[in-house]
């Protein structure tokens, strides 16, 4: 039979019969004996434990050997000196970003100690609106891994002059999932914070929609002049301390720290700064979590959150101290420490089995083993064969115009190109103005200049023809053109080329796909990861997809892009300084105008 | 107008007020300037900062002398270098043992730098039912203090069998409380720990109702063996840890730990033992809280929950982990730590202002200016002024039949007699088997063998004239008698004496007043208070009552009585070995039988 999240009965039912385990005089379901014991309450590790398991929940931690004088077990597991923790519980992390579904993603989780993550649905709403966070959720009850929601709470991030949208949560319709969906537990990251400080009617009504049922909010912050009105407006988390200053700030602002790492090749490993709070100025850790946040394919199985615990651990955590930040602290900040985050009496028998370097040996997730020896079990193996389908209706999200013209009009006279300029890491993009002569032809214009293309297409069926033209400056991409389905927050098509065949190319692949990553080179498709559902997501296993992400990553290099795609699908990201693309233009951050091409 | 807990308008109202103070663009209700802030997040004290107030809530904190280049602030209270802390949160006590109504509680909370509490009213419970609940409820609901409900979760104490109780708290009952009172947010001590861990049907099916709803449940448990069965019956707190090693088995077991202090002349203060594993075995202390559990009305003045932390950090602790431990720890236990238990953006302005030995001399309580150096301000006065009145019926709880004899016969033939050890600190009570030979009269008896009269009469109308007889043994009472309406659980007469005369004077002084505490000497009453409301409460201010208490108890000590008032009232609590005396008769513990006064 598949597991899920409710394969395991819930605790209220569960106590005669687990109180009656405990006393020894029910036979437990597991015992996993000869084991440390991590605990995440008192930060300590003991030795000599064993774990009695009935229900799919612990029914209580005793002495090595115990059982032997308590109602034989059904089976026993030999940890073999090993340290039993409890599951990790990643406190923010958007699926989306892994390119796979969600039931696809447990395997990962799993693999790395994972069994519950809190999930913020922001890319798939903002293709498929209310239906594509309920599809979503669909596919969490589906899968063989905890995940609650955090609904997205800025869908679409800016306007609808700005740029077009495939969803538009209004308060209404956020309130109504935190009514409809138990799982809803908290609201997603509040990302348009400038508003949120100013004061903003609609950012404040779905603040609202949260904190009258009594759900926390989650944030996602930059700029130490906006953590005061930030945490005033009832914000209590954030993933996005980037610095030791404002991880400060934020902790006594009573805000919650998600210490974020990720692979150390992209600007998102902001741990090594955002940790030095308590490595060097005494602060207490009890309200720091970490999270992964984003993870591409790849990534995903390398570095986990067990990886971002030994990071903490590498930066001067104790492991007893990390290994809490990385459960027990997520599972307390959304009001679940009585149900996961440690090897409490009654819990989830959520469970990892971990060698001395801290890495994960073996899962239980709610007592079914999953993981053994870094392999998954049969029973893991026929649930993720079962994994949920989506509706037809996300498998076709991608409506873009038939003949459109894909560059833009070569000047005549000589202009001021807006050009966006490309820069490592690839978050903020300078505005660089370049003065264009006219010219025959536009390679000669893009040599001199070091420019590619940029487009960006509409794809939601939203406007008639919606397309914008740009520029790159520095993305190094010489010959041919890269595309994607997945262009945030909008998720509209996003092309960079050399000329326009290839990208043309490179759009009808995507169009074939209905949604994907292409990389195109003298006319010839060198690299794709399709993306199917939403455009967002394959549906394939995820070893699957991290195979083929790993391939893109080749072509991409080799093409030539001076950023990683992760950092290119943020090219109309119209949140960010200072200057971005959208269906509708160039958008100006953070002035929040549009502004043409050529001047 | 009165202050309540509803004075301040919920966050979701007022977030977009709150940020547009924090920016410094609308002024703040108050700025308390010139002090250094607490923080129980990261557990450090900042130098030279400043609140911003408005609505009631935390706008901003911000360094010292900010406000002037803000909005004007309406008013400005200089701290002049003293510390600014949350209000302390006191997750477990019983408003009864104060002998105070919640409202007049309120006061001596409030000076001792208290602004929330967790209140489970089991003694009024147990005399009235849900109606007596619902009247503390509505008695919280007026108090200048924020008062929340554990649910009483174990009345009667035992049994019909064993005792007569006018309440019986049914699982339906309590389900019922739950979905009606929405500051219900837990279910109350979960005493009978035995019973719980052997799978008790009703038992388990009122932890059910809780944990069904989200509710998490408070525990009470004494012995290391209880602890595993316990825990996993979804108890995941204690206040009962008396020593080091069941202190460390409760935090692994995921039960957090709320150490009790208490005046330590009483066996109450539990705190010593009960933090150790923190301050000697590495144990951290981020699931432990402090509590004070019961405080009869002159200790409540004098041993307040910020004594308590100060006997934390005497007992190794610092400050700022101590007042976290005091005020964030029990907040975040009940799910509270968004909106109480720090200094945080958006929450409830519950401020305390300490002096360097971390003594309370201002409090506000919603952004009011409560306590100021150390007395109540005018605002305070006139709410304690216009107290909650409570309904006839909890006037009208003392129905004794007449014409009782209230000592038992005297032997004619040689019998052993069950009488009941009197032992310091009071609690377990042994069993003694006394030799009584024939006399002329009890008195020569009494003397003989250092016993004294005990004698427990229904008060609940609910037995055709219920009384019991028994005698205690090294009472110390050579002369008169003492008389109580309040008697664990059941609260029926108890009643202690040497002669049925002045037995009688107590039995109809506290008949005539309804209720209430009294010591009788050669045939005059020398000390009484007046528990009018269930028979449990004075309806006078907090220092009144104290002053009676103080009087009752210099009254007691005088008559001889080896054990103090707060142990006498204990005598008919038949869930602690090794005898008691209900209306029923004796009661053997843990047998849970009874027991004849002479075999």
């Amino acid at each position: 039979m598949p597991i899920t999240r409710f394969s395991v009965a819930p605790l209220w039912q569960q106590t005669q019969a687990l109180a009656a385990v405990a006393r020894g005089q029910a036979p437990a379901d597991m015992v996993i004996t000869g084991a440390r014991m991590l605990s995440t309450y008192s930060e300590r590790i003991a030795n000599d434990k064993e774990v009695w398991i009935s229900g799919g929940r612990i029914a209580a931690i005793k002495p090595a050997g115990a059982h032997k004088s308590a109602a034989a077990p059904k089976a026993i597991y030999d940890a073999k000196g090993g340290i039993i923790a409890p599951g990790l519980v990643d406190p923010h992390i958007h699926i989306e970003s892994s390119m796979v579904t969600a039931c696809a993603y447990a395997e990962a989780a799993l693999l790395n100690g994972t069994t519950t993550i809190f999930c913020d649905s922001h890319e798939i709403g903002n293709v498929m609106d209310v239906a594509g966070v309920e599809a979503m959720l669909e596919d969490a009850r589906m899968a063989p891994l905890s995940i609650f929601l955090t609904v997205p709470s800025t869908v679409p991030a800016t306007s609808p002059e700005l740029e077009t949208a495939g969803g538009d949560l209004t308060p209404e319709k956020i309130g109504a999932m935190f009514d409809k969906w138990p799982e809803a537990l908290a609201l997603g990251e509040k990302m348009d914070f400038v508003p949120v400080a100013m004061g903003d009617p609609r950012s404040h009504a779905i603040i609202a929609e949260a904190l009258k049922r009594g759900r926390p909010v989650s944030g996602h912050i930059y700029g130490r002049e906006f953590v005061a009105p930030y945490a005033a407006s009832g914000v209590t988390d954030t993933h996005e301390a980037i610095d030791i200053d404002i991880s400060d700030d934020f902790v006594d602002a009573g805000i919650w720290v998600f210490l974020r790492g990720g692979n150390p090749a992209t600007p998102w490993n902001s741990i090594v700064e955002a940790i030095r709070p308590i490595t060097e100025r005494g602060a207490s850790h009890k309200r720091y979590c970490v999270c992964t946040d984003d993870r591409d394919a790849d990534d995903l199985l390398h570095f986990g959150l067990d990886w971002v615990v030994r990071e903490a651990i590498r930066l001067g955590m104790k492991p007893e101290q990390a290994w809490a930040m990385g459960s027990l602290h997520g599972a307390t900040r959304f009001g679940l420490g009585d149900e996961i985050g440690g090897l409490g009496g009654g819990r989830r028998a959520d469970l990892v089995l971990l060698d001395d370097s801290m890495k994960p040996v073996s899962t239980w997730y709610g007592g079914e083993l999953v993981v053994d020896h870094r392999q998954i079990t049969p029973v893991l193996e026929e649930t993720l064969n079962q994994r949920y389908r989506y509706p037809e209706a996300a498998y076709n999200t991608v409506h873009t115009p038939k003949n459109l013209k894909l560059i833009p009009e070569l000047p005549t006279a000589p202009v001021t190109a807006n050009a966006i300029g490309i820069e490592m890491p690839g978050i903020v993009l300078p505005l660089r103005k370049v003065a264009l002569e006219p010219a025959n032809d536009w390679p000669t214009l893009l040599e001199k200049h070091n420019l590619s293309f940029v487009t960006v297409i509409e794809r939601h069926g939203k406007s008639d023809g919606g397309i914008a033209h740009g520029l790159l400056q520095d993305f190094g991409l010489t010959n041919g053109a890269v595309g994607s389905s997945v262009g945030h927050d909008s998720h509209n098509i996003l092309l960079a080329g050399t000329n326009e065949a290839d990208m043309a190319l490179a759009l009808q692949t995507i169009q074939d796909a209905k949604g994907g990553i292409v990389v195109v080179q003298d006319g010839k498709v060198t690299a794709f990861v399709g993306l199917p559902v939403a455009g967002l997501l394959s549906d394939k296993r995820v070893h699957e997809v991290a195979a083929e992400n790993v391939a893109l990553k080749r072509a991409w290099e080799a093409a030539g892009c001076t950023i990683p795609y992760m950092g290119f699908n943020l090219i109309p990201l119209s949140v960010i300084p200072e200057v971005r693309i959208t269906d509708k233009g160039l958008v100006r951050v953070p002035e929040m105008v549009l502004a043409p091409l050529y001047e």
